[in-house]
């Protein structure tokens, strides 16, 4: 159960945040409390023993909760050891082949290869290289409109070390798709209008997260699946924070009944991943590689516990048949628009930008962590392990909250509100 | 002692090799044997009771060696809890500020905040970002022949969701400089015929690592920072192999007597980061993000013991004495030349490419770690920890190794030549 004590940030939270506020560069309007390690289920604590309901899921990287038995079963085994982290591409620790053994146990036929990196961005950096390495005519990329494929913007273009670290690697333009159904008719276009030799490749959220939590269409996909397969341009799926089981299939792109030319993986992998058949990655030795990637072994050991517990436990079946109490309870709640999702992936609206913001800060303040997308939406996405008390207890405040920051004239206040963006400047 | 009970590798290695040999996508010419959770001080184990000196430090990662006891009390203080990996930039944990903290009382005097990141290539990529988002007329960066700076090339520019995620963050193109003395002409030049307002940044490793382990002139360097500092041209500072202390100072540039206008770091540090003035990051909150940087609770908890071990045991000082020793021993080596270094960051070089890789292949079957930098440099980098017995050891084997690779007519031959590298096809 959800346990208030104090405002939000509290006293011993506040002396942390107001120190971090000055000295990270990064300050990305954090939740103003900081972890304690107590915490259980779905339930995290601050240093103030308040305690949160968790549907943010450490921003859908934690899929097991807080001090899970088994997960903690898997720290202790590696704790008298040092170091947990190896240079994994040039010094092999058994853990890397034991992933890359489970994730091509869970990917499509034919997806019989896998590279690990440090993270989301890198794995999707290295989906990038082995799309385009053999794409010589390339002139530009194709993504779509609300995409978001991770913050890297080049360092490689600084490199004059070894020419094969760079050797058919810089990126060329992009050019941006709209998400809806009309992309296959625009992509056709850009094919006729350059060559789909000109296309370097087409990268897809088949479960849009940053962007606003959009779900494209059955023919959307199919069609821009069918175009990519007849002109030979490489299909490249970001699954960074939908796959996993996230969306009740493993992948997210299974529920279209496709299967990409590469694909990535990271956040509840607990490591960055691409996954692709072995004949499609870079095969000159050094050409791709990553100095941590496959070398963290507790990371690795984390998320090979996580897909085992998925199998065994039969989560994506579980997820689908809580996503679905989730979003029957979202129905019903008249103040916000347009929930959607697949298994625990699941999104709601509110009427504009600052309500969904005051929105997130006013449910922190009763207790539930939720996330922010694109423009107006709200991300649900609790731990797998959510059941009955936690989706009631969570429905029971996003109502309370929905309906307080849709009445009028309502607004946050309070000293939450120096470090949330609630949209409004408060004098 | 080095004990190497069979070929390498071994038969229980071999057995988890040719497996990942498959399966990995980025098989990067690894050192052909399996860790084992088995070593201490400077020597490392494989599944095959074989002992091996490790003077790669895991490719600079491990300052500490394998299995130290300060470093497995961090381990265990962690054991009992979970998850160990946060979203630290949206949610806040007090190791991500100790480990700034610690970062910023070994940092140059106004260098008073930091960004963390998974790895060395995100503080660069970060790093970048901290230079280029006030060059509104950037045309293009300059870095250096032989630079290496990491090895993503781009995803952000296939974002198209928030654009401030993306605003003025698309890299431009790069010009090299020569790695010598003439780099400060040529800089001016680019000055002159482009303006400066066109040069977004310029980027400089002080202690070139993947390039050849090369140490940059002091006229060089001072010319250099003279130029971007009377056309205020940002300077950027790339120690994610150097920094840390391994070249006997925090940080290579410290050599020089200058302050960066920002830096990188990793390796060592367990985490990636980039230091700079508060003042000088971009300031739009989520502009620069990261889900997992600053959220690694135990990688930080070992950074900070990292740099609290190096300023105890005052290992800068440490590392400069028996960095001088193994120089000492390297000049008495008649088959190698060129032997260089500051700290315990030591090259030397072999006639070719070839007899470099077969001298690394050698060493190894000898039970010695060492890695290749370059065309044909060796690099000589072990942990902090490493002592005159050690040194002895290590000497002892390149020296022997030398001669051999250097005799005439002289191949590696083996089952190790299937994994590494050795220049020759075998049939």
């Amino acid at each position: 159960m959800i346990r208030i004590r104090t405002d939000i940030p509290g006293p011993n939270s506040f002396k942390t945040i107001e120190q971090l506020r000055r000295k990270n560069g990064g300050w990305a309007v954090p939740f103003p409390f900081v972890h304690s390690s107590q915490g259980n289920g779905c339930y995290c604590e601050d240093v103030d023993e308040n305690k949160f309901l968790d549907f943010g899921s450490q921003v859908a990287t934690n899929p097991f909760g807080y001090n899970h038995d088994e997960m903690i079963a898997v720290v202790k085994k590696y704790s008298a050891r040092h170091p947990l982290k190896f240079a994994g591409q040039d010094f092999i620790v058994p853990e890397h082949l034991n992933l890359i053994d489970e994730l091509l146990s869970i990917s499509p036929k034919g997806m019989d290869a896998g590279f690990l990196v440090n993270s989301g961005s890198e794995a999707v950096e290295n989906a990038i290289k082995i799309c385009m390495h053999r794409r010589h005519h390339m002139q530009f990329s194709v993504s779509f409109e609300g995409a978001f494929h991770g913050r890297t913007l080049g360092a490689l273009s600084l490199h004059h070390s070894k020419s094969l670290h760079r050797r058919g690697f810089l990126l060329e333009s992009n050019k941006e798709l709209p998400f809806d159904d009309s992309a296959p008719e625009v992509l056709r276009e850009l094919i006729e209008t350059n060559g789909a030799d000109k296309i370097g490749f087409i990268a897809l959220e088949h479960f849009q997260g940053e962007g606003g939590y959009r779900i494209p269409s059955s023919m959307m996909v199919k069609k821009l699946f069918v175009l990519a397969q007849k002109y030979n341009i490489p299909y490249l799926a970001d699954e960074v924070q939908s796959g996993i089981g996230r969306t009740g299939k493993w992948w997210s792109f299974e529920h279209y009944g496709i299967t990409p030319n590469v694909f990535s993986a990271a956040k509840a992998l607990q490591v960055g991943a691409v996954i692709a058949p072995k004949k499609d990655f870079p095969d000159e030795a050094g050409s791709i590689s990553s100095t941590w990637g496959g070398g963290h072994i507790l990371d690795m050991a984390l998320g090979i516990k996580t897909i085992e517990m998925i199998k065994r436990d039969k989560l994506l079946a579980r997820n689908n048949k809580m996503g679905s109490k989730i979003l029957d309870g979202l129905h019903k709640i008249e103040e916000i628009s347009n929930p959607r999702g697949r298994g625990l992936m699941i999104g709601f609206d509110l009427p504009d930008s600052h309500i969904r913001n005051m929105f997130i800060i006013e449910s922190l303040q009763k207790g539930l962590i939720l996330l922010g997308a694109g423009e107006r939406s709200v991300r649900v996405i609790p731990p797998y392990i959510v059941d009955q008390p936690e989706i009631d207890e969570g429905l029971r405040v996003i109502s309370e909250v929905a309906k307080k920051v849709n009445s009028n004239g309502f607004e946050s206040y309070g000293k939450i509100c120096e470090f949330m963006d609630c949209g409004t400047t408060h004098t």
